[in-house]
């Protein structure tokens, strides 16, 4: 039995405009997810035309916009409501992406437990890991992945600093990527274009990029990458020294700029929490 | 010709419960803003019978929980709807209250635009100032007391940091206090019940609390104090060092926890921004 319920047709209604409107690997739940294309909709097109994938930024924070308590520390911060939205969003995207520092932390099933899910339906779990952080052993999505209730997972690695060998023994993959200084990944940064363009090569059609902050913060620069921004905000303070999303300052010697602007945003309460729905202004 | 709209009606019932219920200076507007205690409101009667007034702490943020840019620099955030409701807020109150940065920084007017505000309508400004870092002459708020559009401020001061003769030429009022080691205003603290017991003996029945950060983040921690809570968020990122919104960290060596929760929370959009009402969780 499933702890995820399904959404009400409201909530489905306010996420529509922002969701990637391509066919999806089934038809089964074609009727009540109305996957039609709304008059709107952000235009996922032209997205279908692109060498890149539609790619959702999704994430849950507190009042003061952090994500975890503290670096490693797993922090719940989603009530039962922006829950089942997580799922739902995961059930409408061919891929979900993650960090390796978040899947090591927070070791998440990273597959969709919305209802009447099958396999076809699940996900592609895709972890972002440069340097070598993340092992298939031990892992929720390993042990989903064979026992058939998750996709095996790709792991985006850089030169051979991982070996593909446990990963392709459950069935997962290894996509092997040259280091790009032009792009902040992060230290050892690999470019978000040629990921996301490798993955579009592999049939993904939209991606939903879950976290952790490092990643969040770099993709808040790129708004000809991102196309939708689904925020969760919960109730709570969890306090200085907590992990923030916060991108790069922007401006130069006459002042700053704010670092980011959110456009054709809606806003929609789901239990305690606030969902915000909206497109980076580029 | 003001700058400032009436709030629609759904939006003043939105807001009523988390409003002192006490009778305000006049009566003028008692019709349309509703003034009369609803079922679910906070029991403000409580707070009319203690030696506090009754607090609203209430601010605008960034989605990174920033109110500014950097320290020093103004910074807009909210859009016209969540302006007007800010002069509704400052209608609804007997006094606001900020600290000296923001009073030096902004240099706000500090008196409330609301449309039919008399004078006697309008709200004490109240301008806490322990290191004797504002001066009286040359501000906004000083000019619209001479013009009769606002009332002259009270500046807290501690020992004799600051004359009292500026203030008292254009009819405003110097509190002088002792430090407080006890509880973290800042450096130079002065108690939060201090501060709030004299206005409440210098008739003052309610305060609204607009910043900055520093007693925003002092005073998210101290839920005996703190009635409600209305946070606007705006949907942009103004960007790592800029002015966060935090309280101090709580917790132990077994580990952190939430520095704050709200409780009876409820959420609105307004225009472009959210408006979050709620209550600290003690």
């Amino acid at each position: 039995m499933s702890d995820i319920g399904e959404l009400q047709t409201d909530e489905k209604t306010f996420l529509e405009p922002y969701l990637p409107q391509h066919a999806c690997n089934t038809t089964e739940h074609e009727t009540d997810t109305s996957r039609s294309r709304s008059s709107d909709c952000l235009d996922s097109a032209a997205a279908e035309d692109s060498d890149l994938p539609f790619v959702t930024l999704t994430y849950a924070c507190s009042l003061d916009s952090m994500i975890a308590l503290a670096p490693g520390a797993r922090t719940t911060l989603s009530g039962p409501q922006t829950k089942c939205m997580t799922h739902f969003l995961r059930f409408r995207h061919d891929a979900i992406l993650i960090g390796a520092g978040t899947a090591a932390t927070d070791d998440p099933a990273l597959n969709c437990r919305y209802p009447g899910v099958t396999l076809s339906d699940q996900p592609q779990p895709v972890i972002v890991d440069p340097n070598g952080r993340w092992a298939v052993q031990d892992k929720k999505a390993t042990r989903l992945a064979i026992d058939r209730a998750g996709k095996p997972p790709w792991v985006v690695a850089r030169h051979r600093t991982t070996s593909a060998d446990p990963l392709e023994a459950v069935g997962g993959e290894l996509l092997l990527f040259e280091q790009d200084a032009s792009e902040a990944l992060n230290a050892s940064s690999i470019s978000w274009h040629a990921i996301l363009r490798a993955l579009k090569r592999k049939g993904i059609q939209s991606v939903m990029i879950e976290g952790g902050a490092t990643i969040i913060n770099a993709l808040l620069a790129l708004p000809d990458v991102v196309d939708a921004v689904i925020i969760t905000i919960a109730p709570t303070f969890l306090g200085q020294g907590g992990v923030a999303v916060s991108p790069l300052a922007r401006g130069d010697a006459n002042g700053r700029v704010n670092a980011a602007w959110l456009q054709q945003t809606c806003w929609r309460q789901f239990g305690n929490d606030v969902v915000l729905c909206g497109r980076l202004a580029s």
